[in-house]
């Protein structure tokens, strides 16, 4: 757990909310060193699919094993995202805050992914100022 | 179910192994019509995250509610994809096979998705016949 790299997380997510979109970010680390980031494009490219976890692990690339790396996210991973954790190996998780929305955390313990929810005010902020304004918005990221 | 969809399914896998890609494809059907349709893009985009389904899911668009959909995929999903559908209240899925991966059924059956393995020998060949050229690759593809 670095405060750095949930920075990182959270200045994804800004970029994301300058660009009209849904305010969550996400950083890889492995070896102490971030090597893929990303946010939410659901309104920016018009996907659904491309969730901030999501986008990050794209930008990563084609990296082989996940062993070593942890995610980070503003936001507590959905089902989408967590089922890519899962999927790939990655053992550890950290997020940002999972008041706004619980996620598949038990999911992904359950597989044996370590889960930490450091329960930070800027994220909570961010994400609660959002939906005030784009309550719509926000129930179509997550299906509902 | 409806054969027609898994032959667009499969027509998908087909089109990206002619692109030099990992042969699964997938299309999201709602009233009897095909709203999105894809293929894994791994190897064409560099992506580890375009299995067919995301593909699929992601070329249907901003949809809206995912209710009243079937998801096709050539092939079981696996817990990316199925994360999708959970997420999103995909409630049925039909796949061509789980032979050569069993995917995540039981966790979509766990949460409610009806899914139907119809066992199909082509969607089985394809994926050996793929298998036995670039095991890596595939080997890649489910993070092992």
């Amino acid at each position: 757990m670095n405060d750095d790299f949930m920075e990182e997380a959270i200045a994804e997510a800004k970029q994301g909310l300058s660009e009209g979109g849904i305010p969550i970010g996400s950083v890889l680390v492995r070896d102490g060193k971030i090597i893929g980031k990303g946010h939410n494009k659901r309104v920016q490219d018009g996907d659904p699919m491309t969730h901030a976890e999501i986008d990050c692990l794209r930008n990563a690339g084609r990296i082989g094993t996940y062993k070593g790396t942890t995610l980070y996210s503003t936001l507590m991973p959905c089902y989408l995202c967590a089922g890519a954790v899962v999927q790939f190996g990655i053992k550890k998780v950290i997020a940002g805050e999972s008041k706004t929305f619980p996620g598949a955390k038990e999911f992904m313990e359950s597989h044996g992914v370590e889960v930490i929810d450091i329960d930070s005010e800027e994220c909570k902020q961010l994400m609660q100022d959002f939906i005030t304004v784009k309550p719509e918005l926000w129930n179509e990221d997550i299906g509902e």
